[in-house]
């Protein structure tokens, strides 16, 4: 398969992936079970890898990467809406 | 900053974000706020960077996504050991 491709497709998958999971918060206002460490990790690592993709000029890497980094921000911003006090 | 340490510093990150997770669904037993979406769309799209590492022989998306991989198989495991039925 060609590498582009295949990095725009793994890219598209693991930047969706945190979609759902932001749905079900936004839908039950429950975050109880999910980890704030885990957020925040992916939230720097992420943006890491936009940087890495920059460096690199890898375009699936740096638009993945952004989307997912959004989303994970959007699910910071729940989690701290939601939380049980 | 080096590509290859950024590399390896971002995939060190996101790698170790899913950990937390993983804790404390094991500590608490309860995955009823977790989205099997998010889990089963990790594990896809994570195998897939591998894949892409691979063909691209960069060592830092190779090890950090496998890592992530192993992680995310776990909290499939125990998200269906622990779920309500």
């Amino acid at each position: 398969m060609d590498e582009n491709i295949l990095g725009l497709v793994a890219g598209g998958i693991t930047s969706v992936a945190m979609l759902p999971q932001l749905i079900k918060v936004l839908k039950n206002k429950d975050v109880e079970d999910l980890s704030i460490l885990m957020i925040l990790f992916l939230v720097l690592g992420l943006s890491l890898w936009v940087w890495y993709g920059i460096i690199k000029e890898e375009l699936p890497i740096i638009l993945s990467n952004a989307f997912a980094v959004l989303v994970n921000i959007c699910l910071l911003i729940s989690y701290f809406r939601y939380r049980k006090k």
